[in-house]
Order: C-alpha cells, then sequence, then structure tokens
C-alpha cells in the first residue's frame, strides 16, 4: 500500500491488473468481458498493430519510432493488446508473467541454441 | 543480481524481456524479429487464443479452465502473445506498463464512470 | 466484352479481380501488393468485421444487419476481405473457386454427413 | 441444373455457398455458425495465411508458391478464408460480389488515379 517513493504506483502488472478489473467494474463492463469476447478484443487490437506495418518495408518497420505521430499510435495499440491480454488472463486466473517463464523454459528444450551440449 | 529467496528469478518484466532477447540472440533470429514481422506473430498467435473459444457460448468460453488440456492450450497461447508483445517492445523500446498505465489514466478520462462528479 | 444485357459488367470473380488489378495499377500500388503484405491486409481486415461483433452476444449478432448503419459497415468490411483476399489470388495466381470447390470435397470425406454411409 | 459441359458444377459463388450451405446443414452445425463466430473464423484462417509468411522477406513471400508443400498450404487456407467469408455472407443474406462491385465503385471516386481528369 505504500509503494517506494519515486515508482509510480500500478507499475507492475498486478497493479496494473487491479486497475483494469475496477475500471471495467465501475462501468459494469463485466458482463461483455467474457473470456471469448476478450480474446476476439485482443485480437482485435493486435491486428490494428500490423495495420500500421502492413505496407512497410522491413527497414521502414524499424523506424516507425522515428515519427512521433506513428510512435504514439504504436504505444497507444501496445497498451490495448496488454490491457486486454491483462483483462483476459485476470477472469481466467491466469499469471501471464508465469506462464511465458514456463514457455521458455520449454523452448529452450526445444529449440536448444547452436553450441549448447 | 540477488533476487529475493523464493522468488523466481526473471519473474518481472524486465527480466522476462532478457531471456526472450538472450534466447533470440543465441539463435540468431534477431533479423527475423523486425517489427513488421513481430506485429504479424503477435497477431497470429491472437488468432490461435481466439480459434479455441470460436465455436462456444458466452457460459461455456467461462469454464474453459475446468478441462486442464484446454487449460493448457490457453496458458501457452498466452504466453506467446506475451512473448511477441514483450519482443516487440524490445525492439522498439516501448515500456510495456508505462504505456499502459499511460492508456488507463487516458481511458479514464474518456469514460468517466458513473457517478463520479 | 458484350456483357450480357441486365448483368452488370465485372460481377463475377474474374471481372473483379481485374478491376482491382486495374485500380492497383493506376496508382502504381503493385510494389506494395507482396503475398505477405496482402495477407497482413486481408487478416486486418477480417478484424475489423470481428470489431463490429466482439461485445455482441450471439443472438444481437443475428440481428445486426437490422441496423442500417451497422449493415453498411458489414458490408464494408466483407468488401474489403473480398478486395483483398482476390488480389492475393491474383498475385499467387490461385483460382480462389476452384481451391474452394477442392476444399470442400476434402471436407466431404474427411467430416462425413451423419447417416451417409 | 445443366451445367455446361467441362464446366463444374457448382464453380461459381452462389453454387459454392450453396455446396457450403448443404453441408453445415447435414452436420446440424448451424446453430455455431452465428455471425459472430463464423467472422472469428475467417479471422483465425486468415492468420493462418500470414503465419506463413510471417518470417519471409517480401522477395521470398513473392516466391511462395515454388514450394508445392507451401503452395497446398497456402491454397488450403485461401479456401478456408473463402469458404467463411461465403458463410458469413449466407447467414447475414450479403451479396458478396455486389458488395465488392460497389465498394471499387467509391474507391475509385476516393482516390482518383494519377492522370485522370
Amino acid at each position: 500500500m505504500s509503494p517506494e517513493p519515486g515508482v509510480p504506483e500500478g507499475l507492475d502488472v498486478a497493479g496494473l491488473q487491479r486497475r483494469l478489473a475496477d475500471f471495467a467494474a465501475a462501468r459494469n463492463w463485466q458482463p461483455y468481458h467474457t473470456p471469448k469476447n476478450l480474446a476476439a478484443a485482443l485480437s482485435v487490437e493486435a491486428s490494428e498493430l500490423v495495420e500500421i506495418f502492413q505496407w512497410l518495408t522491413p527497414e521502414e518497420s524499424a523506424r516507425v519510432m522515428d515519427d512521433p505521430a506513428t510512435a504514439h499510435r504504436v504505444r497507444d495499440e501496445v497498451a490495448d493488446v496488454l490491457a486486454y491480454l491483462l483483462q483476459l488472463c485476470g477472469v481466467l486466473g491466469i499469471d501471464a508473467l508465469a506462464v511465458l517463464d514456463a514457455k521458455i523454459d520449454r523452448n529452450e528444450e526445444r529449440f536448444p541454441a547452436p553450441g549448447t551440449d
């Protein structure tokens, strides 16, 4: 409850997840937030991110943050994707960081790095 | 460098992002990881999440974690979405938690909760 | 070159595909129309269709054409999806109707209808 | 009812749409085929198409039909996208070719070709 000085409150995954849940609850949006709908919304936001890049060459896509307006748009869509991902994890009781950690462990076994035997 | 006892090393966003970057670098995958390609991969993984839910009723979608095999699949796809999102943020220099925090601030202005004035 | 009387010119798949190709050529858009970019654009348009339905109940989704403004939006997104699909088929030399016909044949083998043996 | 000699029966959009509707009806799949679910399924198939291209360079993506196995996969996903698009149009009463024709008309006004005035 008393965050470290200098660290903005809520800037960890659990804190943001709580803010998102409170936000939805205050607007009575929970009936809409079925896992099915949240997964669809997540994929829609991911596509809005793709849209920014769809006609760019690989090289242009690497410089996308050089233009302030495009950079703002990218950040905005990243925020939307993460928001729906954390809300989906919230309603399903999934610890997003733990499942990613476990997945990287599995991938290290599936795809051994060259020169590691 | 010395994590708190009992807390698995790397279980914060920055730590996972570092693991993902090391993983890609050890396999020489960076040339493939343009922002454009990572955004596409993110949207593909988000769709694999949608696929799990696509024929379910809203009620069935709410019980999706009751079946262990489906629950595993959901966790796996959540991990994949988060992995590509953090890799995209890594190559673009975006702080995912900060942009989400700022977005929630903006949404609180855009969509005032009923009874808050 | 002389269409049947009463049939609008171009209202078959080949005719529309030709119009789309001419449209892109007249604007020098072909360099952007790589198969990779067209597939991405197709998926973005498909997501814009999903967006219309994302918070609707199954029942509400069945009545989506009752509202003229929403019906217009649905038709517009259907057109965009078909446009990119036909352009993708154009650059790849795929006959969209033939591949669907072949796929239905395969599906009839894969999923025998009940009572057909 | 008597197709032209040499033209496979059903190889127009209306005929394929009828085959798809009969296929779904014979398997009692109509309850699953809400517009919302069909739109989601369409976007999932579009993403499976994106997946084929996601790590390719623009140049590699242009040669994707050179490899028979990849060409088969592309044709298969194109068929799936078109199948769900036509089923969606079927349940919503949309004439896919007519809406595309109208959309090209609108786009010709919105994006005048250089040198046409």
